[in-house]
């Protein structure tokens, strides 16, 4: 191991100069300059820890306690906050926690592939909810109930109820309340999934009436991962944070601690600013919306809900996949040709079906990608297709 | 909800100018220069997701798969490396793949506290390898066939053993390679915590004849955490990186993806200091060995092994402790007067019994620290104790 052969390592840099970012991915997760600052000085590994006096979130200085046990909860509706190092590994903790092997869980179709994977690793068998299909596939929440009747006769044990709120394909916003009303009618507890939500538009979870949420700092609410945490409702808090026998202090699920330094930090740095988007949320829907207008203009249809509620939406485009067919670089030319425009988030190879979200670019750097998106349809003349 | 009363969560200082960092937990975690100037570059959530094909280990720009699957494993000589988000959250991974609930898992007493809440979250009994108890609290390795012996007899099911090389109490490092030979004897996997070892001192899972380490790297590899990975005998590597039977490119275990951007950078961009410092790990050794003499000296007792093969050690002093018994600051005192000549990492409130790290600080700087102990010791007169 050579010093040489290790340099490929250092001075990595990333061109995100002028860049439209447009991935769902990416777009939430930013980082304000707050949060940029912070992470220089706080870098280091367990640099929280200089005051810990054996839990994190009882730290005082810097101010952990405060954000955990009484701003954070204050923003989201819950009676608890348990940190974790990002949304799956909160969907998980609460599974593995409360479910035991064998028990059901029913999800939505539109869930994110890290519940099925969370659900399977706790030892769960996995009762989907179909959604309604092309071209819109929402979720009718009256189908959980459904899924609850089939699975009661048939002396199942249902442990969690699980929606997507919205989901990280179409953007769509099932009704939330209803299916708590549900999850109350049959006593299952009802968990969330809102790591497109929390950090982008307003989630309060007392008014929703879920168990619990999880939410994602990387995902959306402009910090640097991995982190996020779980609210929970009261009644959980003494199972989701149960202490180690042998450690007192020591919550059991979190292993002692999740977060340990720096993405925590860039999480409260950027909390001012996350609070302030998200009360401009109403303007983020309309510039979707626009959005999503000017693209059908060009052809390209948006599936999902509509008119749409959230900056995450998916679109079909048979001309883009015919024009894929014939050009030289194949399906690789849209990609090659947004990136030549300096726009970033439509995954390499896909023509037909793509998501992309609105959140982050401004209304003039969407109006450069629709024009984007118009210049390479008209380059291709339709006899050529 | 103000904006006012969130401002203090932003331009949060960290005061390290001119610190000496004498913290166990932090002296391997302190980020090199590459990796700080990474941290801005590739900060924001999901920064490394930009050419991801599914699976955050084989992306090649930045080079993560040449780093996971080549550069990694010739480094600890290892057949296969899987990330995760820390040292802790490796033990967990690996004792709920391989282990059942109600199986026996054998610790060495002076294991980190992780260990016993991995164990605990997992549903493992956990039987304990008793240390020698003062002034070295060595683990003897042989003991440990005793407790198979005696776990077998009663017909329990013994998963795993765990070595804790070195501990984060005393810096002892056992016999592994002995203890191998007994797993060996026994087909039993020896799992080797060496989040105080790898990043610091040469370590080679192959010659040493381990099942599994696992790694940290805000502990020990200059890395923002949490980060931190396993590596593992080939034999292992189908059943803890089994893939989802609904996402086939998906890792159960690790929920998809463990770290996701910033921190693995930060590994990758300190690694070649840390192969650079690991060559070097003889001169640490000898430093940490002066600096224990230097300490008895002045009456401050080095326990654990000796002569000392580690920079983390634990000392004893009577005197300090009678100190706090009469000064006004209490068992304060000691904490005050290091943090007034800058000298950060032992714990406040504690004087009889307290360890320390040698491995940031330069000779030089311990020369301050062994000065700073000697004035305060006489600072107070003989005849006031």
């Amino acid at each position: 191991m050579t010093n040489d052969s290790l340099k490929k390592f250092i001075n990595l840099k990333r061109e995100t100069k002028g860049m439209i970012n447009i991935d769902p991915l990416q777009a939430g997760g930013i980082l304000t300059d707050e949060a940029r600052q912070t992470l220089v000085e706080w870098g280091d590994g367990f640099s929280v820890c200089d005051f810990c006096q054996g839990k994190l979130s009882e730290i005082k200085t810097p101010p952990i306690f405060d954000f955990v046990h009484n701003v954070l909860p204050e923003f989201i509706g819950a009676d608890a906050i348990c940190l974790t190092n990002g949304a799956r590994e909160g969907k998980f903790m609460i599974m593995y926690s409360i479910a035991k092997q064998g028990d059901f869980i029913i999800i939505d179709k539109n869930s994110h592939y890290t519940t099925y994977v969370a659900a399977e690793r706790t030892g769960l068998k996995i009762k989907e909810i179909e959604n309604s299909g092309y071209p819109e596939f929402k979720i009718d929440v009256n189908k959980y109930e459904d899924a609850i009747k089939e699975i009661k006769k048939e002396n199942g044990n249902i442990a969690l109820l699980l929606l997507t709120w919205p989901d990280g394909n179409y953007g769509n916003l099932p009704d939330v309340k209803k299916l708590a009303k549900i999850s109350g009618k049959y006593k299952i507890p009802l968990l969330l999934n809102t790591a497109y939500a929390i950090g982008r538009m307003p989630v309060k979870m007392n008014e929703l009436g879920v168990d619990f949420v999880i939410a994602s700092g990387h995902k959306s609410m402009a910090s640097s991962g991995p982190i996020g945490f779980i609210g929970m409702k009261k009644e959980w808090e003494n199972i989701l944070m149960k202490k180690s026998q042998y450690f007192p202090k020591k919550e059991i699920e979190a292993l002692g601690c999740t977060a340990r330094g720096t993405s925590l930090m860039t999480l409260m740095a950027s909390f001012p600013k996350v609070v302030e988007r998200v009360n401009q949320w109403p303007e983020q829907v309309k510039k979707a919306q626009w959005f999503s207008e000017e693209m059908e203009k060009l052809g390209i249809k948006q599936l999902g809900e509509k008119p749409h509620q959230h900056d995450l939406m998916f679109f079909e485009s048979d001309k883009l996949f015919e024009i894929s067919q014939k050009d030289k670089r194949g399906r690789y030319f849209l990609y090659q040709k947004l990136k030549k425009r300096n726009i970033w988030g439509i995954k390499p190879g896909l023509t037909k079906h793509f998501k992309l979200s609105t959140f982050a670019a401004t209304k003039e750097k969407l109006q450069k990608v629709i024009n984007a998106f118009a210049e390479i349809l008209s380059s291709y003349p339709q006899q050529t297709l």
